[in-house]
């Protein structure tokens, strides 16, 4: 079986780290190599970005978005490709589809401008699925205290992202797995991301 | 009198803090308020950045210019536009214009690409006049101890860079004012820099 990245996407609270990890256990039951990736992050490099990008000075929107890029451009180079050479499954919480949603769309620089940016640096290295959680924002931001710079924008903010995402997958429907966890078990929630990707 | 964005260029060693400082000092005593920007840095954030670009981990390629796009999109937004904005000289220790020698000529991710990937986060803020510190690129290095990770890449690395910012005057002779600095006095080059863009 080859390599597959696979983003889980969504707003603050909707579930994503819970969900790669059960994914991800059940491919690893499966018998498959699994390598998680989070973003920002993955690499020496792009922990020290997502410092900056956390607990960083006030940034611009461009030079947060441009953060994002190069946090990515490492992590893919360092890691995603490698782990895709091996055949493992990549994935991925969060990847560029939350710089297209929370920068081009909520920050409202572009999503065309923020994904020609991203793909400069990405070597086509490009999530061939991406998971929705769909999640209202105000549930999703009550459920988890969030103390960094980017969650602390607010209940507006968050909504505006949960609008890009959903554009994103309306543009994309072969690409998106659109999944509704309100209310959802986590475990029926993990069971929908392997039905519907194919996987299991 | 009108602000203007004054970068200065060359490799490494070409003598280019020495020139802001002199035709800043120059451009003081006619009267004008001069605003000296260095890049990397000039913001709380451009300096953290600057620490990683200096001296921190391994990086890509693309990950590098990312990296220059984000404190130029900060330092143009924090403090280019506001000097321009109250008729200031502002003069670049280095600009965009590196970026596109060292990332996109000599590092070889391409000149076109990286101009748009640094446009995408500079909202304008362009120099007006390039003024091009021309030096055998092997007399740079051996004048100016390089311990950075970048100026360690080597003198392959610097005559590259030199053949970059060549092809970028040629491109622009408009913008680019041209001084070959070779056993010339740092005085004489401050003096035909006022000159040549008209300053003084």
């Amino acid at each position: 079986m080859s390599g597959r990245y696979i983003a889980v996407e969504g707003v603050e609270g909707a579930g994503k780290s819970t969900v790669v990890a059960g994914v991800g256990d059940r491919l690893e039951e499966l018998g498959r190599e699994v390598v998680s990736v989070r973003e920002p992050g993955g690499t020496d490099l792009g922990e020290e970005i997502r410092r900056l990008l956390l607990h960083g000075p006030e940034m611009t929107a461009w030079a947060e978005a441009q953060l994002f890029a190069a946090q990515r451009s490492q992590l893919a180079a360092d890691v995603i490709r490698p782990a895709l050479a091996r055949d493992a499954m990549v994935l991925g919480d969060r990847s560029v589809y939350s710089s297209l949603a929370y920068q081009g769309h909520a920050r409202g620089l572009g999503v065309e401008r923020v994904r020609r940016v991203n793909e400069a640096g990405l070597g086509g290295t490009w999530p061939d699925s991406v998971v929705l959680l769909r999640i209202d924002p105000g549930t999703g931001l009550a459920r988890q205290a969030v103390a960094d710079r980017i969650g602390a924008a607010g209940a507006d903010f968050q909504r505006r992202v949960a609008e890009g995402f959903d554009a994103l997958a309306d543009a994309e429907p072969d690409r998106f797995l659109v999944i509704d966890v309100d209310g959802v078990d986590r475990r029926d929630v993990v069971e929908a991301v392997l039905a519907g990707l194919g996987v299991a």
